[in-house]
């Protein structure tokens, strides 16, 4: 047995690891629905220190407590729990919880749920040993080597969502891919829902720019999946941020409310940038991402206990030369271990970390900093990993390059959570007696059982002799991406969808674009 | 306190952080002669799965054994030492180990050591919590991006003993940096061990490739420290790789008895080619690499008790579609977190892992393997990170670019090992409170006090805004890497050698060289 297998559903079911292997050698890259992890989260902080984590967080929480604004409701659920509510100026509340309060409270949320996929191969379970690997978020601005840097369309949108559903080894189709801004502002919302439904079979995000945008998505999610099956299972989910230092705003408050009434799912992301909007320290900036995130986390399951609820951070550190945000950096690879920690003792679902970088190419300084944040992510027990694709440009630009680049290495760290087999086969010993020492194993049985599974085999990476490599144009891997994104968009083929649920979907769109005007802004 | 801090000599004085931290704000990046970790090693194997892994290598030992060539001497050691030596043919004999034998062996070997350097502040301590990082070591090709690849002079030998000289985050000088195929075989160890003596003044390594040039490496070392020094401490090491699978040969036998009787180090390192000088399954690898290198650890305790001796393994998978080797992949990551557990339970040091790839340019792929391979050594807890700076295409070229990106990321690494600290300035409740919610931390009294020093500030990644960075050449980091190497070496300055130890040096080689003919194979 691998370690760590007792607790692992998906190898207690005997050859869970050689049947992936067999499925391996058939052919292509197999696709999982998500990774089971093989391996033990590395934990880096003692007890006693993840104590003064928590009661630093529940100090935050009891002495400085969060400013909650605008949202009438939330104000009222806080209150109704036994916060310490006080208007500091009309509809501007500071809430304050006792110790333990927010821990207590978050002990209805699920330690485990799965969001349901229009495909059910691939729904995602969400929570415990599982890891799931979704594209990056968020960026205004899309870049590849052709074209360089200009502002995300929705046809830049439409591509990313199918270079991820192209990618086995991705497993979610991610959010706002990048800002589709040929879009209004408020209907884009809907443009990006339907790609993901349209071009897509996986488990997807809605939108979170305010509450009525927050519904539509969730509608839209009715039509798919029908309005019965949606108010009992999980199948959409917000991304909701909280404004760091300890702010929770009206329509970030009210998006969450709207996701957990419908019970479903929202993470709750402080993004913390040291020395800007948190303390420059990595503990400081850990005990404050827990208050916001479980404070945050709170309203959703006072909403509706129960809903699917993710605990989440973002960390990044800044230039100390120029006060610019840096990313992929060592200290905040450090805290979200040790956020992976705090999450476990909270027995919550954890987002944290991805593919971060500064960089403004898919160079080698993309792919080592993204390398050292997602090792944080995948060692630290992350469960949801958004960022696991694209991002470059410290989160300004989605990349076509390094989507694919990020989505060769995540194929990697499949083989890496794996782990290591340990029975009689692969200890080998047998392998060795047959034919002693000094003679190259190429030949033995054990071999011949093993060499076309044995390793990760990249699509990527180039392995060959420096000769052959030179005689093939000496190209590096970021040209190699580019040719690659293009032939899997060249090749994309749509997922099936249900015709009168694409109608339907349309007819929705339709009717809600024509009743409001165009916003830009 | 850290964790961990409770093991930490250089933690437990109150301050070692702090001063660090007040170092650097002093200006440049502050040189550390070695790092001492302040982070958990990552643990991926049970108790019950690295005692099967034990068991295997013992079994390997008994009833397989090793294969030793030609060293009557060594021969004689092993079986005085009570193992079952069965001559096969004339001067091959197989060796055979009671479980448990080598083991005991090994009782006598140092689980920390000090190889000193000339100039005693860059002496570096192996072992325990310590983590060494040196240059990479064997390639007999060098590569930059205005000449490309090319064979290795003496030259671009003392260029990247330079390079390393002026990186503050290595510690040691390494050995055959590149191969001076412009000198001959028979003589060239001379010009490599004088190059490390006259152009750095940290640690390094001698010759292995015979007998007589590991002896003129450690005499050229007594000029270097006296020859009575040399004997009580251990200042040069050799590198020595086994033959696998499970040969030592007469060279190498020879060679470690040579370093062992001098009380100088050595390195014992299977080179594990899975699939084919090694079973393909990650257990079997790792059970065979802890065979082979407790093996030959085992002949330098027998020369000397006490003698400095690493344990050792480098893993490599292969591309399944080519049989090419493949470096910087998940299953040797795994492979080599795995036998940090083994040495920690054998109370040896360990070198293990670095910044492997196959890529053949500086580029994402490089930089994503070689991040995967060199976090499974730091987070691993190799003591002696060989090949931390400069390895591409398989080992087969040494890269000026690729040495300056791996030193700043070994400059990255240095703040990922410092782990988190935490004391209630690091908790940081009081930056938080200061302002209040909603209050940008930029002004607080914990920013200004921390914001010179709080973060790792590459000095090669670009964090700039893009439009800064576009204004400025939009050059991606291989790019700055070819620029800071060439001023690097531009402005160079040799640590000062007194003139008679030069001479003493130089008349020693000269003597040597002229006592034979040039050898060129």
């Amino acid at each position: 047995m691998a370690d760590g297998d007792a607790m692992n559903p998906e190898k207690r079911v005997r050859g869970g690891r050689n049947q992936r292997r067999e499925e391996r050698s058939k052919g292509a890259a197999v696709h999982r629905p998500y990774i089971v992890r093989g391996i033990p989260t590395y934990d880096i902080l003692s007890e006693e220190n993840l104590i003064r984590i928590e009661q630093t967080a529940d100090r935050i929480l009891a002495e400085i407590g969060i400013e909650l604004r605008e949202d009438h409701e939330a104000m009222r659920l806080y209150k109704a729990a036994g916060a310490d509510v006080t208007e500091q100026t009309a509809g501007i509340w500071r809430v304050k919880f006792e110790p333990g309060m927010v821990r207590e409270i978050l002990k209805t949320a699920p330690a485990e749920f799965t969001q349901h996929a229009r495909n059910p191969a691939n729904s995602v379970r969400i929570g415990g040993k599982n890891v799931v690997f979704a594209p990056s978020y968020g960026s205004p601005f899309v870049m590849d080597l052709d074209r360089g840097r200009r502002y995300g369309t929705i046809e830049d949108f439409q591509n990313f969502v199918k270079l991820s559903q192209a990618s086995p080894w991705l497993h979610h189709s991610g959010g706002t891919v990048c800002e589709p801004t040929d879009v209004p502002v408020n209907k884009r919302h809907m443009d990006m829902v339907y790609a993901h439904i349209r071009y897509s079979d996986r488990a997807y995000l809605g939108s979170i720019t305010a509450p009525e945008r927050a519904a539509d998505s969730i509608e839209m999610s009715r039509i798919l999946f029908g309005a019965e099956f949606v108010d009992q299972n999980c199948v959409v989910m917000g991304n909701f941020n909280t404004t760091s230092p300890l702010v929770l705003d009206g329509v970030t408050a009210a998006g969450i409310r709207t996701y957990a009434a419908a019970n479903q799912g929202s993470i709750h992301l402080p993004f913390l940038l040291g020395g800007a909007v948190a303390p420059l320290t990595i503990a400081g900036m850990v005990a404050q991402g827990l208050a916001e995130s479980m404070s945050s986390c709170a309203l959703a399951q006072l909403t509706r206990p129960g809903a699917p609820t993710i605990l989440a951070s973002f960390f990044s550190s800044m230039s100390l030369k120029t006060g610019s945000p840096t990313f992929g950096t060592p200290e905040p690879a450090i805290a979200s271990l040790a956020m992976g920690q705090l999450a476990r003792r909270l027995n919550m679902p954890l987002r944290c970390a991805g593919n971060f970088s500064t960089s403004k190419l898919p160079d080698g300084q993309a792919m080592q900093q993204s390398m050292m944040s997602m090792m944080s992510a995948v060692q630290g027990g992350a469960n949801y990993v958004l960022h696991s694709a694209g991002f470059l440009d410290g989160l300004l630009s989605m990349s076509y390059e390094k989507h694919v680049m990020d989505t060769d290495m995540c194929g990697a760290l499949h083989a890496y959570l794996d782990g290591m087999a340990m029975d009689d086969d692969a200890l080998a010993f047998e392998a060795l007696n047959e034919l002693g020492p000094g003679q190259h194993l190429f030949s033995t049985q054990h071999t011949l059982r093993h060499y076309e599974t044995a390793y990760w085999d990249s699509q990527m990476d180039d392995n060959q002799p420096w000769e052959t490599w030179d005689e093939q144009g000496g190209i590096d891997s970021a040209k190699r991406a580019n040719a690659r994104w293009k032939k899997t968009l060249a090749e994309f083929e749509a997922p099936a969808l249900d015709a009168g649920i694409d109608q339907a979907l349309q007819d929705f769109m339709a009717r809600r674009k024509g009743a409001v005007q165009d916003m830009w802004y």
